[in-house]
């Protein structure tokens, strides 16, 4: 049989909406510097969908330092991977300042988040060590532990009696095999905006021998009391022994990092596949991260309006009666049932009657039958983008009620017509 | 067991040099603008290290680009994954012009080399399909592979009758399973300078069905006529259906691409988890790719430079009496017998006494008691810089044979000396 054959009878269950869905629902443009107002499709859009959390994205002094660091270095340098010829002491500089960041003994910069994670997993772990890890992990932890040849073990998100059982088993499979047990689970959610229950789980190590590891993508930057995330918001940074995080969200930007003890990292620096055989991070996006970590560490007032914007949007969003689930980080997610069909109804309405643009998460990313639109507030938001936001809100509310969507055209049709 | 306690026992086959390694023989800081002429630890050396192939990385329009990009853009756009938020009318120019300097119906960009073929690998492949692969394959595509729940097979590098014989197997399997078979190889092999036999292999396309993925980091730029790559060398490129190329070597950037069929590249771009679950490409990384793609195609004169010094370097070594292997490519080895230790005594003697510097490749990028040093001319070096080369290594030689290594003091002693 032809390898091939198989995409042509299944486009996968996002590919099969590919005639009609490419460049409005997914791939879409926006256009224009980062912010709140951008445009789509040359009409200017209330943007909600970009992890700009803090702003930093159009920042005055971090567009400063983009454009001064391109000019200065190109984006060519270094070359080659870390350990070969890509290291510098900008590279070596952003470790430490991100150690007493997040206050652990040592970093080390990945040059991108997705593969820096899978990799860090599958370097921590032999095939004789057995990883328990939330149900809601993201696509990068799961396809790190793709590649563990030793036992994986689900709990139920962010279920800890769940995780206990779990871990007792862990514990005792761990032992057979003469391996240990490593925890793996986030900070904050990223499609639900509920926070890990992370002092909760560092708890269990009264009772249970693990190690953790936390991804918090979302958390670093915006939770805790001086931004340097989840672990600092519940007060349980020193029971997290890896913490990772990228900088594709509050930092802006690409690339990661993770933080840990100095023999646990010097370990990884030496052994981390995705890092030995890859490129090093671009020295601008260095510099650049600097910066960002600067305005991050002195500039709380960002932080301060960034949450102003999330207590408005979620209060106002609750008191409509939308349901946003059990959020209590600035992830918004606006939870409604349908189908991949009325979802795309709900969202071309909100584009091009309400100029209103965020983000429509649909399975696979969540299970069938529901449908997120995932509002992410940022510090350049303000409270009058708030309240155009919940009027919108109600006025869709209705439309819910009243059976609007249901009888609306198929979006494929009404973008052929529009296109026309 | 803790996790932790097996990485205090054994710190890798790299990370056992830590104590002494790092900032010299890895992890080095080479400093200045990237060429032929860099700084290493404030002292000039001459750089064989970077595969900088077509001098593009310090090219005065590439560093206007990147410039005039980072100025206009910033770092941070677009953000989002390319699907959710991260598209752009520059990512999808990029796109056209790849596909029409490779020959193929269409491409999808990565945002990183690594996983996107790593991804790549993984959403082509069911796990009734059957993966038969070349032995010396990349990390990266053997992390692909390791998340491949079928069969793979391994054929010794480039043995076109030992794949033959697994293509036998692999096709009887598959056949069995209901699934396809895929076939990897490269177009270039980064460490012995090998091109893949690829129009060997694409011949063997009329006894058995297979498909052929072929990863071209080091080909393209720099192989064919119009630097297409190593299938327009070979003249096969037709018999490739996948065709694959990081940025980060000719193109002196960080992302990559994949070329296809419209069908099959279509199904890529919404089924290939990196790139749906990661941020996208960065737009002056982008712009600076369209730039850099301009003189690749544009400038031959550069690919004519490139060959003019690969060719008088490789016949200097060879002349000299080195072991530079079978490479028909710019890559080139210089094969030494002996061990880490060896090795490091070779390098500091290059570097400190004849301010050489090259890259140093031991176990376990390549099998135990070999050492490569490994030297990537580009189109920037001069005729000079070559009859420098082959001078110092008629030193080194004579050094190789009457035994100074065996003698000199170990590389960890001599470092602690000069540190002091």
């Amino acid at each position: 049989m032809d390898l091939f054959e198989k995409l042509i009878q299944d486009k996968g269950p996002l590919g099969k909406h590919s005639d009609y869905a490419y460049g409005y629902y997914m791939f879409p443009r926006l256009e224009g510097p980062i912010g709140p107002h951008m445009n789509f499709r040359g009409k200017p859009v209330l943007n909600w969908s970009l992890n700009n959390y803090l702003g930093l994205a159009n920042h005055p002094e971090v567009r400063k330092a983009d454009a001064d660091a391109s000019a200065e270095f190109g984006l060519a340098l270094p070359m080659g991977a870390r350990m070969m010829s890509g290291n510098s002491v900008y590279h070596e500089q952003l470790e430490k300042e991100l150690s007493d960041f997040v206050q652990k003994e040592d970093t080390m910069l990945l040059n991108f988040g997705y593969q820096g994670v899978m990799s860090v997993i599958d370097a921590i772990l032999s095939r004789r060590d057995v990883v328990v890890y939330d149900a809601e992990a993201h696509a990068s932890i799961i396809d790190g532990l793709r590649m563990h040849q030793g036992k994986r073990i689900v709990y139920p998100h962010n279920d800890i009696a769940g995780l206990e059982k779990q871990l007792a088993r862990a514990e005792k499979l761990a032992e057979e095999n003469g391996g240990g047990v490593l925890v793996i689970t986030e900070g904050v959610f990223g499609m639900s905006g509920n926070q890990g229950r992370l002092k909760d789980v560092v708890a269990l190590k009264e009772k249970y021998q693990f190690r953790l590891l936390v991804d918090d993508a979302h958390g670093f930057g915006t939770m805790g009391e001086t931004g340097a995330g989840t672990g600092e918001e519940q007060g349980c940074q020193d029971g997290i022994d890896l913490y990772f995080s990228t900088f594709a969200k509050s930092m802006a930007s690409i690339g990661a990092f993770v933080s840990g003890d100095k023999y646990v990292i010097n370990f990884l620096r030496y052994n981390t596949r995705s890092q030995i055989y890859a490129k090093s991070l671009p020295m601008p996006l260095v510099i650049g991260a600097l910066k960002r970590l600067e305005l991050i560490r002195t500039r709380p007032e960002l932080r301060a309006d960034l949450w102003k914007i999330v207590n408005a949007l979620q209060s106002g969003l609750r008191a409509k009666g939308f349901n946003i689930g059990h959020t209590n980080s600035p992830v918004t997610p606006v939870i409604i049932n349908g189908d991949e069909t009325y979802a795309t109804k709900v969202v071309l309405d909100l584009r091009e009657n309400y100029s209103l643009f965020c983000s429509i998460v649909v399975y696979p990313v969540i299970p069938r039958g529901l449908i997120i639109l995932r509002l992410i507030p940022t510090a350049s938001h303000t409270l009058e983008d708030v309240e155009r936001t919940i009027a919108t809100f109600e006025a869709i509310s209705e439309k819910l009620k009243n059976g609007y969507y249901e009888t609306a055209p198929a979006p494929s049709l009404t973008l052929a017509a529009m296109e026309s």
